[in-house]
């Protein structure tokens, strides 16, 4: 049966072995998950042994070693427990770091700016040299918003000082203190769950009931074929449609006076369903919002910090000035925002405005990210991994379809929501754990030391799934 | 003169030294802050030297010792590096906490119930028993607010079954799936800088200027007398018609068709200039909530975590029932809130949801204020510091009015907000850090191992520097 083709084919690619000292040899399960030792409570799927969890691997505390492709929603840069990360730890001149956390908007610790240049300043994006750092995702698009918001009405006004009306009505919650301004988001877009940030995710119904929200413009965001490459011309024509209804849109809430500030997207819709557009349409899109005078702005929460093959996933568009704003998080251990020098923040301001023990850590992950290369070792499992999803689609038609990815930020779609949900129980008590998105997509988030051994140790197991689900 | 008197009743009384062998002795300056090893860059006051900085004390790059009274806007529970959390770094058990950080709300530690249960449990307002984590304070209120509002619709709608209109508008921001709802807020009051919480943040222009927001009703906050105990009954005037305004709004938004969910208030509003109101005045307006079905959230970022004297600034208010949430952060080291279980956030969700690391220095910290009996203290030294402040006040009537606070977290006005920052400055030369708040007070926000020999320290620095602007 075709299920043991795949088998076999897939374990004799499967022989060389990880070289990583530090990862396990593979899963190891001991019972279903969640196992007894795992109360199952609300949302939780299962309680984890961090300190037995290693590299790729994810122990839970029934003892269930599993091979994690999903990375606590894809957040953990180079696996877990890695030795780089421990000796870090183990450094006594690290400790008040931990200890002592500052406000860094006003005191910070000595050498701060060094310490920011050596890290994030080092992954800048193309045609920014600054950074504001948040203590997550959705803190660093609300501040984000704010700061397209400030550079665009002092571009409105032509200069900095605000009129006694804009004082006086701003305290109030009025215009024009408080503009009737918009942020123009995408359909299946993922942006946060914080009131602003929200305004503009429109990927799940759960996220959005009973909350307020603005009356802010919503396009369509392209829906590809794929593989891409195989419908050009088709998926020309659909990104030609999102981008002429953008235009239309900007041009339709300046009309109704609550003019188009920002636009807001992913390089790679995530939470949405893995949804992809061209560099084409992003470049196309920068246009247009140059033309309208919108500022650009990329989160990349998701997509950036290695896991599409580039550090940024805007990096594929090949542009010298992607954006205006580039947002972070997760892989990065801590939020934050690239910025142009004509959207300088000097209004955005809160408590802790980041946490330099993250920043600690992430200059260590950047270290063996360079070291080991991880960046090309991610394009080479990702080309192993989309490969394998090419041919499970194929083998299995009835069940996948749509196989895509970047790097190892790869995605396939199931049949049916139930049908995806019960594959991943199932590939999870087989020793894989996957996440979901979209309606019925399955995301793959592997951590950056995900390598071509895994991605067959992988594929087996998957195959193995499909054919019980046939 | 004056100013020599004051010197030498208040040495006379800092004879009794400080019993704490991890703190210094008292303030030493070796150059005006910031000096010249602190590059002054915009908001920044100066560089740290954390790994110096110890006890009451802040260390700048230059060597400046300084008494802290600001402790990082009221962030720092304890004081700097103190050997309980020094020697939590120390054990190994602790390492993979830090080094990996779980997406918690679906992945969460071993035994991760148990700490809560331990730390954030132990301190749950009276009538409630659950607890939400966050990572900061803003993304605690604005998860807080949707608490409200989904409460709100599914009293409303009188089941947790949403309408197929519900479902098909939420997903692009329109009613009735993303309804028009508000939180009632108070002028003067802070609740954070992302986008929700903005709108009912109406402390500073600055905050505000240039960000879209909500037509949400915005009562009056009661402009008291000081000491309160003199001015009773014109406070209780002034409170009355607060409230009376209060229900006045819940009325006119009802009718206006965009209903109040939820009244947020700070037990004492902080950022916007330390004003306080009775336990009578939050008692009546949690019973005004009840009456008109609004939810009642307690917003103790700032009040919470010991400097009243009492661990929440609520339990001055003597009830059983103070509110329906209560929202916290900085010196509990992360974010979240305490919510009764009616207001179940089942579907409040992100990537983090607040940082086991941060949980487990809670623990210690929660362990040394118990130990050390460090809510006595703090009432203790705050009474000594408040009636320093009234001697003040009545030796310097030209400079210095409305002496007010509970416990350590106290304030004092200053004639204008010029002379206001040049004695924050002054203060700060001679080894003393404070905070400005409001117009032009001055708030005292020291951490929870301030004592007498602290106080009487600060109040001599700080009558010489009045002294010098009589």
């Amino acid at each position: 049966p075709v299920s043991l083709l795949l088998w076999s084919r897939y374990i004799s690619k499967a022989a060389a072995k990880a070289q990583l000292d530090y990862d396990y040899d593979g899963p190891l399960m001991k019972t279903t998950v969640p196992g007894p030792r795992s109360q199952n409570v609300g949302a939780v799927n299962f309680f984890c042994n961090y300190d037995d969890s290693r590299g790729n691997y994810l122990v839970d505390v029934d003892g269930n070693r599993m091979l994690d492709l999903y990375t606590q929603i894809s957040s953990i840069p180079i696996g877990y427990n890695h030795p780089a990360l421990l000796k870090l730890m183990a450094n006594p001149n690290n400790l008040s770091t931990f200890v002592n956390r500052p406000a860094l908007g006003i005191l910070p610790p000595e050498n701060f700016p060094d310490k920011i240049t050596e890290s994030l300043i080092s992954v800048a994006p193309s045609g920014m040299t600054r950074v504001q750092t948040m203590a997550c995702g959705s803190c660093s698009n609300e501040n984000a918003f704010k700061s397209m918001f400030i550079w665009y009405r002092n571009k409105e006004r032509g200069h900095n000082s605000p009129s006694e009306e804009d004082l006086s009505t701003c305290m109030i919650n009025q215009a024009p203190g408080c503009p009737d301004l918009s942020i123009l988001s995408f359909m299946g877009g993922f942006h946060g769950r914080t009131m602003g940030c929200l305004a503009t995710t429109h990927s799940k119904i759960i996220h959005k009931l009973d909350v307020p929200s603005f009356d802010w413009p919503i396009a369509p965001f392209p829906r590809l074929q794929y593989p891409l490459e195989e419908f050009t011309r088709e998926n020309a024509q659909e990104e030609a449609r999102c981008l002429e209804e953008v235009e239309d849109l900007i041009v339709k809430w300046r009309q109704k006076g609550r003019p188009v500030a920002g636009i807001v997207i992913e390089p790679i819709q995530a939470e949405g369903g893995d949804n992809h557009a061209s560099p084409d349409f992003f470049r196309k899109l920068r246009g247009i919002a140059r033309k309208h005078g919108c500022a650009f702005h990329a989160d990349e929460v998701q997509t950036g910090g290695g896991s599409t093959g580039k550090f940024w996933a805007h990096e594929h568009w090949g542009m010298e000035d992607p954006a205006d704003i580039v947002s972070f998080s997760k892989k990065l251990l801590s939020g934050g925002y690239f910025y142009r020098d004509e959207l300088q923040p000097y209004r955005i301001f809160n408590t802790w405005m980041g946490d330099p023990s993250k920043n600690l850590f992430l200059a260590e992950v950047l270290n063996v990210i360079r070291r080991e290369n991880l960046l090309e070792e991610v394009a080479r499992s990702g080309k192993a991994l989309l490969d394998g999803l090419y041919d499970l689609q194929a083998q299995f038609p009835g069940l996948l379809s749509r196989a895509r990815g970047q790097g190892t930020f790869c995605a396939v779609d199931v049949c049916d929501a139930a049908t995806r949900d019960r594959i991943l129980l199932q590939t999870r008590d087989k020793g894989v754990i996957l996440g979901g998105c979209g309606e019925s997509s399955i995301r793959f988030r592997p951590a950056l030391i995900f390598r071509d051994y895994h991605v067959h140790l992988f594929l087996n197991i998957f195959s193995d799934v499909l054919a019980h689900n046939k």
